[in-house]
């Protein structure tokens, strides 16, 4: 009988849930919300998004979902006292898409909705002025012809272009009457032509047309796409909710306007209005960035008493989302209304000064300001602004949109960035103006430039959602897409020139322009305090320099995590002497290298701990496989080949000189090099090269490396092991006080880790006071996690090297299964995720959580962390926190990241459910 | 205050437990048990493994030790009215080594202790036979002087040779009392020399000297290696017991013999007196092969009364022991003694004879039967023999040693068959005769030939223990060491020259000769069919080709556990078309390719499928990454370089053609090709390197291969599914029951198996009446282990690929590891064993029985086994039987072990323990 249980389909903006996003979308339950608290918004009604599935399940619209509708209408003519589809006041309405999840721009929207000729006509005679109705009308059916009929938006511009030509206008506001008249006329021929029937004149047709297609464009490609780049889950948003409701008109006469505003500032988080308006304009005239609109600041001047009520709307709408609000509003003739709000996109830096501000202001608490910022929006932070030393002149100014500095060859169509970015290109996408429909090229893109449209432009919303730097409207440029050029004066940009571009300030630059990093602003420094509060988990950096140490310091590491040893080795002044060491063919000539690499190792360490003093530095003894070390067999037949043909000439040429005085030149790119240096280069390639045969290894992710080397060639080990030793003694006897850590690598037995320990062992056994430190082991085979109680046994602590743990349980080589078919797995859906990223709970999840809790019934203060790409990463934060890790260890910049996500994965623990299990 | 309790170390053969094995060492402990049963054995008494062990511990023998041995020989003494050391009627002893485990000829010996002046003088009053003393004095001096000594045997034979050619004998025997006294004094001058003091004269010195010699012995090179390719540990032997007898002679005259017999023949099994002797002779003599001895039969003439005895001797060690005996005797003038037994060590096919025998004498239990048959041991019966048909002469023959025939180069010292064998050659170790120091050279030869010794001399029973192929005293072989070669008639054999030696007859041939394959003795398969009644676990068979499943068929397999399709691939009139599938620019051109490919699988599969029917096979889809079917790189490159070479030849010649008649010739190996022809080959090579080149992986083990490739290219899955499918039907029409399986290989998510399964579905519905199959996975990426709930949902069978598990288990490339560190690692007893043979259980076995467990909580009826290398292992089929698998699949010639394995897991199960758990 359940099934009989008739469903309600649509709600009033009086009655709904405004709380039950999944439901009624984000759109229309904030004006539920609005509506019941009593801000002024046009009456209107929600259609739900059960409808929705419902409609694409079965290709029609659920069973009595228009007679709710129709009743519904019926509601708002009374309400209203106007009618539908009839009379001299008629009912027009806006039909809008709204999900659960905000996805701006994605679906589609019909505005004007209830305009036919006897409608038209009514609107004339009741409003006296033809050219805001044939303006409407104009605007109605070309949008109700793209979005519900499917009719090409360039089929009605062609026409409106060829008006505004013929008249000799540039603005749209510049036309009169009779031009939009003309425009309607034309309009409604493209209609019949290009669908074969006249423009629907049932309104409620128009009306259940509009609904459906509103509900197909939640299939549609941008809405899919753009889901998938957010990672938008049916659990998250499922359908889209309809919000149809009294249109009010902007553009009414200079006593109406249309605008939207921020509650903060987006771009920085300051408290101030922000916001563009445009007089005697409908809300699309601001988006589409067709006319350059004013700053709300203006209002005041002009129009005080609806600054006035726009200001107590910011307060009202703040207090009660306790949240930024992105709103949009209309003021007609005189009147304020609230057409629709949502949580206000902002870059990571607005968002942290906000979240600060509003604890200080007493809107949040610490733990609210915490968890409404995205860990990973952090990531915006760390991006390179210009260099304020390089005195290159801008070659053209537009607004600052989106902050934030980016090079790259510039692209003129959105299908460009796709492709070039997807080969690791960097593009900055020039346009007028964007469009939904250029998604996919914001995706790949560095930066995005237009010409034209303001900081709430398309272009501005979307890079800012982004993080990416935006430059909007930069009227200097004049772009020609046909041409494939922009020219800038007396410059000309063509496609693939490199540019640069400066969200912050605004300017464009040719040329890549010098970048510097960025810098913690106070606030964040506040934020992350208050985050590192709150986490359990401690957050290392993964730092392999002194160098990259001190950057980690900056960002807030508690500790390095890993410091691979090899990255020491292949700084130009070592590596001959790891080339030797390897070459030896005694463990004599090896350790005569070793020798000299000792010193060297010991004065890193040394920096390295003193850098850090006085958190924990795990140092990791060397890993990769010897060949790593040395050039590839083709480069060394390469060079054999031209050191011998080098050497043939110089032959030729002493041969030549001895005979007589002109000899042949010598070839680059050795210079002038005797035949005996040129032999012995030749017989040191030529053992190079026997030695990379000799290592070769058919796979070498699983080969000869880690602790497998160290055992077979135990001076290196022993040589690292010393390094660490004496460099914790001196920083000692300096009064340093150091923690360091020595990390076994690719351990698959105890025996293992019980044959490296006897050389620390015996080293330690050296010094007079024993150096502090502690012994522990890389979990990076799946055999060390189920010997986890034995290691245990040895270990101090455990690291997941969760890189070569994914790699191993998938079965994946990295390299290969990224090229090869994991962008196809996760498109086609078999794998949610790339794992390298984003820590595989559902499996490898187990044999970490397994390997830790049998690590710790044998040592109970075991210390565990991960160290690798996913340890910067929330989602795998989140369950490292679950099972109880200490730590995590990422790279430098994205510590600020994983302090602030090891907090939130605090404040969430009791929700949390470890995905798939 | 335990530690003061005394340890008994020393115990009298009538009072040892005779169960107490690893504390009276075998020998010891059957001394007990003969002694206590009433069989003639000398008097004597056992020093324990724990007085070794407390040796080895402290470098010196324990306090106490000597005291109870002194204590011991005044028992001797006593019982045989004998004085020891001094005297006219002198006790003499035998001091041998025994451990736990049968070691034999591994340790060391001393015979005639207790000689020295006094006493030998006694002797010669005492027997008149100044002979026999000086030939007992010149035994002990160079024995006891070599071990415990430790003087080089060469020193002393250098002497006994000399007075045998100065003499003009050449047998032992042929030397009279005065050249034995010669030698004597001889020998105590080389003692003199090599250790600067005089023979020792105190007997209790001598005594104490031989038990450390006989301790130390335990530590000694050869038992070391023996122990560890044995894989004999600690638990099983530690340390050696010494055993102590009274001396009795069998050279006392012709009233006198010694011998070695088997209650059964050790080389058929048959029930039979089976043994050689030598009148007049010690021990020694017999197997050292130095005199050719009599078969035991002859006794039957020669000493009717002692013959008797000898019977009377075998049944009472069968009847009480229940296991064939090898035993040692000595008739000292008339007297049958009894000196020392051990449960013979017999070839596969006798142990199998004697097994089905005993049973049916009622000696044995059927379980016993099956038991006392290492499975590992069947191997031997598998071995081939020489092929009945190739009437090629053989140059000699000896005697058959150890049955199965081998081919090889010719070595002419055990070190070089080390050498040789271990990088992958075949060789035959040609010796005089071999002593326990050649044991390294047997592990590596392929058979073993000595011109001299019987069928109890150390080469024949060291071969058979092996189960390698020996003949032996092939004494018209003339083996010159020095030139290294030997001379048979009017040839020469050179060292590295091949021969071939038939261990069944005894014939030696020059040359490599034709084998035929083993064939099932009737026993072994009465054998097998009680195995097969006892296990739980079924045995399938990895095969690949309808051969292979026939063959397969034979070993006994209840299946075929795994087809690797890839392999029908790679025949070469199929092979360019898996080529052309490969090369295929388009989703079309593939399907041409696989058209061309679906008859023959198919075909292939109806006779796969009937050779089986009615039991299961397993169709594994393809599963190796593409290259694996293209030629490598550098092949490629050179196959390019010579077509180009010979293009240019070509158009050479015919320019030179068209303006004259002399053309080039064409240079080979491609013959008389056209110049387009030429072109078409090399657009084609040029093509497969662009492919290869392409195709390239860095790891290409965890590459795009297996699930991931039948995803890429769903044709290539859904022509081998289609070829199953209509195969299964091909038979049912023809009446004949199929249980076809299809397996999906590499997968990590049920999300692929899904993938695959709705292809199968797809095509299954084109049948009429639906085929019967089952739908598996193959499980062998570690993620499969962690998500065997969700696969099992889909899967009907999980068969667990035990090879890539382990590479993915230990991050160990197979052909990496064991090539570089592995054989390191099992030396330096990091690892136990090599995981790609016996299946790791400490580690791998942990994510195999959860995986099972998992999936039958999902499924309860999921059939799950293994197929991999290990499945074939008894030590891995116990491990097996343990989780409760439903089958193993190993390649077919070790199926009949895994059969016996099977059983043995079942008996055994109570006792089972994981290793390492």
């Amino acid at each position: 009988m359940k099934d009989n249980v008739k469903k309600q389909y649509a709600y009033p903006f009086s009655e709904g849930n405004g709380h039950d996003k999944k439901l009624l979308g984000g759109k229309g339950a904030n004006l539920c919300q609005m509506t019941q608290i009593g801000i002024n918004v046009p009456p209107g009604f929600v259609v739900t998004t059960d409808a929705c599935l419902d409609f694409l399940e079965n290709n029609k619209l659920p069973d009595g979902l228009m007679t709710s509708v129709r009743d519904e209408i019926t509601k708002l003519e009374a309400a209203t006292a106007r009618t539908f589809g009839t009379g001299t006041d008629p009912l027009l309405v806006s039909v809008r898409s709204g999900s659960a999840m905000s996805m701006p721009g994605m679906m589609d929207t019909v505005l004007n909705l209830g305009l036919n000729d006897e409608t038209l006509a009514g609107l004339i005679a009741q409003t006296g002025d033809e050219r805001f109705a044939y303006d409407a009308y104009r605007r109605f059916i070309q949008l109700f012809g793209k979005v519900a009929l499917g009719i090409d938006d360039e089929k009605f511009d062609e026409h409106f272009g060829a008006v505004k030509a013929h008249v000799g206008v540039k603005a749209d506001i510049a036309l009169e009457a009779g031009h939009l008249k003309e425009i309607s006329e034309k309009f409604l021929e493209v209609v019949r032509e290009e669908t074969g029937k006249g423009f629907p004149q049932d309104v409620m047709l128009q009306l259940e047309l509009a609904v459906e297609a509103v509900f197909r464009s939640w299939m549609g490609k941008r809405a899919v796409a753009y889901r998938k780049e957010f990672h938008i889950t049916t659990d998250m948003a499922n359908g889209t909710a309809v919000n149809i409701q009294t249109m009010v008109f902007g553009n009414m006469g200079d006593d109406c306007a249309t605008g939207v505003g921020f509650t903060r500032n987006p771009g920085t988080g300051e408290n101030e209005m922000f916001g563009e308006y445009l007089t005697n304009a409908q809300g699309e005239d601001v988006v589409a960035g067709i006319r350059t609109p004013k700053p709300l600041q203006q209002m005041q001047d002009e129009m005080p008493a609806q600054f006035e009520r726009l200001s107590e709307l910011q307060n009202q709408l703040e207090s009660h989302f306790q949240e930024v609000q992105d709103y949009e509003f209309t003021i007609e003739k005189g009147t304020l209304y609230c057409l629709q709000t949502r949580n206000g996109k902002m870059n990571a830096a607005a968002l942290v000064r906000s979240s600060v501000e509003m604890y200080q202001e007493k809107l949040l608490t610490k733990q609210q300001a915490l968890l409404r910022v995205d860990p990973e929006i952090l990531e915006q932070l760390l991006h390179p602004s210009l260099d304020p030393d390089s005195r290159v002149e801008a070659i053209a100014k537009g607004l600052p949109a989106s902050p934030g500095a980016a090079s790259g060859k510039c692209v003129f169509d959105a299908d460009l960035p796709e492709k070039r970015g997807g080969s690791g290109e960097k593009v900055i996408l020039l346009r007028e103006e964007t469009r939904p429909d250029d998604i996919h090229g914001f995706f790949a893109a560095q930066g995005i430039l237009t010409s034209r449209g303001g900081k709430t432009s398309h272009a501005a919303v979307v890079a800012r959602g982004m993080g990416k730097p935006c430059v909007a409207g930069a009227e200097g440029i004049i772009v020609d897409v046909a041409l494939r050029q922009a020219i800038v004066g007396s410059s000309i940009i063509h496609e693939g020139d490199i540019i640069t571009i400066d969200g912050a300030s605004g300017d464009v630059y040719l040329g890549a322009i010098a970048t510097i990093e960025a810098h913690f602003s106070d606030e964040l420094n506040v934020l992350l305090a208050w985050a590192d509060e709150a986490a359990e988990l401690k957050v290392m950096a993964n730092a392999d320099t002194p160098d990259a140490a001190r950057k980690a310091h900056e960002y807030g590491a508690m500790g390095i995590g890993l410091c691979r040893t090899e990255r020491m080795f292949n700084a130009s002044d070592r590596l001959p002497i790891v080339i030797d060491m390897i070459l030896a063919n005694s463990s004599d000539d090896r350790q005569e290298a070793l020798d000299k690499l000792l010193p060297i190792q010991r004065a890193d360490f040394i920096e390295l701990f003193s850098v850090m003093s006085p958190d924990p530095v795990t140092v990791r003894l060397l890993d990769p496989p010897m060949h790593e070390f040395l050039p590839t067999e083709q480069q060394l037949i390469d060079q054999v080949e031209s050191l011998r043909t080098y050497r043939d000439v110089v032959r030729g040429r002493q041969t030549a000189l001895s005979a007589i005085a002109s000899a042949p030149p010598l070839p680059q790119p050795f210079g002038d090099l005797s035949e005996e240096l040129v032999e012995s280069v030749l017989s040191k390639k030529l053992e190079m090269l026997g030695k990379v045969r000799e290592l070769h290894e058919v796979n070498p992710m699983l080969g000869h490396r880690g602790v497998r080397l160290g055992i077979t060639y135990p001076e290196i080990y022993a040589m690292q092991i010393q390094a660490i030793l004496e460099a914790a003694m001196e920083c000692v006897s300096k009064g340093i006080e150091v923690r360091p850590e020595i990390m076994v690598p690719q351990v698959i037995t105890s025996e293992e880790l019980l044959h490296v320990k006897r050389t620390v062992d015996k080293l330690t056994k050296r010094f007079k006071d024993k150096p502090s430190f502690k012994f522990g082991t890389m979990i990076e085979t799946v055999r060390a996690c189920t010997r986890a109680r034995k290691l245990a046994g040895i270990a101090e602590f455990f690291s997941f090297g969760t890189n070569d743990l994914t790699q191993a349980t998938f079965s994946f080589s990295r390299e290969d299964a990224e090229n090869k078919f994991l962008p196809m797995y996760n498109d086609s859906g078999i794998l949610q995720d790339n794992p390298f990223e984003i820590l595989d709970t559902q499996g490898l999840g187990q044999l970490v959580e397994m390997a830790a809790t049998h690590g710790r019934e044998v040592r109970e203060d075991l210390k565990i962390g991960i160290c690798g790409e996913q340890g910067g990463h929330p989602e795998s934060i989140r369950f490292c926190h679950h099972i109880g890790l200490n730590y995590v260890s990422c790279s430098g910049p994205r510590v600020p990241v994983a302090r602030l996500a090891a907090a939130h994965a605090k404040f969430r623990e009791k929700d949390y459910v470890v995905p798939g299990h």
